[in-house]
């Protein structure tokens, strides 16, 4: 461990995502302290345990004003963007142009097609570029892009929603088991904290707590991660959120419909069977489904699941920390993945 | 209103939905005092504002043992039973016998076909009466069966869960605008009021707060109700409960497959014109949803929903409060049918 | 009841105590159906269900831009501002002036002493009139001032936390058995409401759930009220606020050093002979202590209490529900009081 | 780091507490995996996991039936004990006679006098070792008792709303500030989890969310701890618990008077100069204080202040989590310790 740490920053550090990482990087045994950037005027002016009186202690931790001459001047080799994509969008091509690492937490580079990408309404000024590295910006799943992550120069973190998703659909979709044609229906349900920090009138605590509500019905922006991810047609996926009385936490139950009668061993072959050794997937045995509360603060992604008695029709469940691996612990365990450490590191 | 006041007594007041409903006939325009009855010895030597001193006010309301001399002396019209099946089983067969005319809100009599009844397990002395009530007895959703309720001796009052979904299913499956065979899929999610006033791990707030699970995946006791009522096949149907880290309040997400392509309009007539003046169903504009605020502490089950842009695929979604129109609230609009009253009397 | 209906206006309904009242104007028998009024543009174009819409229904309520003159043509009789003390402050000379009886909801015209009202920093253009009104005004909390609300033009609704601690404190102080040179300590937790609707970071679900705080430490609005009417001098008060994660109501927990050793017995005869038959006032046996949930969507102020063995220090516990007789339920109880009808009338 | 690592067995592993502990101790860089130890029938049969399957995982934690021999064979150093208070008392003094050192986490030995230990009514089979050990325990607040707790046998972890009050008022009180003859009132509220897993009407999801009571008036068992250790006559202290619809934390307010007017400073300094560079205490500066969210999750007890105007009133508010620094946190702390590792080691 004599090796020099690894220097990040990190952009948007005071909003609940980039905080979560704020913290784990802090943690990290390979990191050194990271920068904390900002590009809004009254922020620059505060501390981020300001923000969050929770990390309060003997070290102060000064949120600066973002500038590509900062990052030069402390080394900085990895930035974390935890910003609206907008921001994303315009930083990344002359961050990568600088020769800075990436891995940015919005949905700027998630996206593969373009009629995918269309619900963002992106307006690049270097439309050809950014065409380019849409291409080249590899979907921050390890579980799925492991390799590519490795050595990629700019990684786009998955949606919290589209994780849990993705994790277990791929596998089922792959082995040929789902029979997609009779749809893929995703019943979400995401804690409050998915909506950010700012205050709404759908955070406020009077309306959101005691209720439970759908919302973006046929309409969220993570479908397009979903469908690319997972190997969907878009007439072959329903995905519809829905917002939880509760900070933190995602739980989806996932329908599918079976190309042939399955066993309930053989769903579990096929989930084991993909993700192996992998860290930060928990597969659990038939008929034991995940709760939030078992992942909450974790970066696993719980995967349970139910067949009917007609061995046709499947229900999964999985579950996850929207904040964690729905979002900062996800880029964490990109960062190790990057730079060739364990994905347990630093959490 | 010079007219003699009917007279009800509650078994089961001390629960949450036998409470409501307490609370709901000491409101009554037209209902004397009911006769609070228990069987627990423990509980007869208390006071119904003892377990709830909410109730606590110049007024006591004593829990007397239960027997069938003290319903015949105090000339009880009406008997509700708020109490566990099992109990229902065996307590309607002889108020029947003794002239009283029953609303239960158990599982004890909902169910017309045996498989479906199976699940419960019943263990009637009197199998042959049982049967012949099983058949008589009404199922107590007054938008459905009205005009049975009017003169019913025996109203099985429906399950919250089965309310939600049945409401809603009913008139679009009837219009013949549903493939049922392409799968009706019922993600429910209750708060936990609905799992009842014993504590229990699962109910403990630690374990419940700031948690959501699936529970009881293909094989909870509503599924029967939903496929009797809204006329379905056992496997057209997938009933998904949840339980909400909120105190009480249903919503059910229905994804349906329409038989043909429909348009927001034939949706909304369908479900306008079955439910035309019905007072406690309220169906909301295409896109707009109702939450589970909206209801809370109502007696109404809101009905919205979305069609995909295919016009292929529907997702309803509706709510009640579980304790209101899923069991107390829709006792009373029972009682109000029953008596020929406004089904508004008393809310 | 072929009486003609009392007509009345309110402004602000869009909060949550104008909504509150909003609920119960429209359930009272002796109201005709509220004027619902506003001076913001972008509310008057909507109705008060598009705002909450758990009152959607076949009947709508739209907001209409407030005038003098609509007041005049609809003949209002009674004028409820549940409305920024600013603007109570700036409509209640000209209300008065054109004949109307006036609730108003907000901290404009609660206090008596100019150096209670300091704190508001009240700007008036007309000087002398509103300091008549601050004289002639009647702090409208029935069970102190019951006559004189009876004919009174102006009557000033007391705040939710002043309620919570004037109810329990007055009898006791006035019996002569509190020492109130020893202190009195007014430790007092409100829900979330409390704070208002508008959403704010102190509001969003993410902060405020899961978590606790005091705020506003020897400096709340409410300390003058408190003071004025429960008859003590500022050195002798410490009220201090807390947030609590809940959506409404209040307990206060109020330590008092008394003047001579008492017994419970004294203690509770002070407290029921103060209140007699006051229908809204619960007094609790010793050692008998309410909780939030007794009193919650009641308009009850429930007092209960535990007196130290030595019989010296005394700890009193109210509970009330802060948009209840903590606003908009002691409006109405205002406004019965107003018109002679039961105070319980509406409820 | 190639010392032999230190071996732990947790009894009571099940509980809040203890799994809290097991998780820090799982993490501990100095300690070798816990021996978790029952002596329930039932629990013995399962592992740690299958009670809490946020563990789940490739290591199953097997409970294992309690022993001596066991934890001879073993090895065990240390023996933690999560456990009722009356198992506690019958089990250390053989567990000292085995040499093993001892951190108790339940009530059964923190009290030095005899009359604040009636409240626990302890029946011990030898009257005079107990009354030994009674003396011989180290009360386990390192920031008060860090030299005896480094060799000490036996350590009697605080209390959880213990420690919430002795850790502010241990220095004001010793440095003669603090006038308590005028009464130091301990207005404290805690998170559900406080009172422990076993299911009860209190702790049932829909008694406890949306509402707040207060109980144990003038009769906590912590109020014992607090007067030993923060130097207190029993009729100088109230300390009221009061119940908070959250999982955990505490808050809690406290009310003291001067014996002469002091300013922000001096109360400032008279805090900071205490508690020097402890590693899990956080001063605040006057007038900002601590909130639950703040300490949540992690072994801070965080101390802020407001004096009143006069200079004469005091209000300090502390928070802590429950379960860290008022339960599993503290026990590490003291292992830490105990063993010459720096305090914030396996944090």
């Amino acid at each position: 461990m004599s090796a020099a740490k690894v220097k990040a920053a990190v952009m948007g550090a005071t909003g609940y995502a980039g905080f979560e990482l704020a913290k784990l990087l802090l943690r990290h045994p390979h990191m050194a302290t990271p920068l904390f950037l900002t590009r809004e005027r009254e922020s620059a002016a505060h501390t981020l345990e300001s923000f969050y009186p929770e990390l309060a202690g003997p070290t102060s931790y000064p949120l600066e004003p973002f500038s590509w001459e900062l990052l030069k001047s402390r080394g900085i080799d990895v930035l974390f963007l935890a910003t609206p994509h907008e921001l994303s969008r315009e930083l990344v091509p002359e961050a990568l142009a600088k020769g800075l690492r990436i891995v940015d937490l919005s949905g700027a580079w998630r996206l593969k097609e373009a009629a995918n990408r269309a619900v963002y309404g992106f307006e690049d000024k270097d439309a050809a570029t950014a065409a380019k590295l849409d291409q080249t910006a590899v979907y921050g799943l390890p579980e799925l892009h492991r390799d590519e992550i490795r050595n990629a120069a700019l990684v786009a973190n998955p949606g919290c929603y589209a994780t849990s998703v993705i994790v277990p659909l791929a596998p089922l979709v792959r082995s040929g088991l789902v029979d997609a044609k009779r749809g893929v229906i995703c019943d979400c349900k995401s804690g409050v904290s998915g909506a950010g920090k700012k205050p709404t009138q759908k955070t406020h605590f009077v309306e959101a707590a005691d209720n439970f509500s759908a919302y973006s019905v046929f309409g969220h922006r993570h479908t397009g991660e979903i469908l690319e991810q997972a190997g969907l047609h878009a007439n072959e996926l329903i995905f519809t959120p829905h917002l939880l009385p509760i900070p933190r936490g995602i739980l989806s139950t996932i329908y599918l419909g079976l190309s042939k009668p399955a066993t309930p061993n053989e769903i579990e072959i096929v989930l084991r069977e993909f993700y192996g050794d992998a860290q930060w997937v928990r597969i659990f045995e038939h008929g034991k489904l995940p709760q939030i509360q078992y992942s909450l603060r974790t970066n696993y992604c719980d995967v349970g699941f139910q067949l009917a008695p007609d061995g046709k029709r499947l229900i999964v469940v999985s579950c996850l920390d929207n904040l964690m691996k729905g979002a900062a612990g996800q880029a964490l365990q990109n960062l190790n993945v990057m730079f060739g450490w364990s994905e347990k590191e630093g959490f």
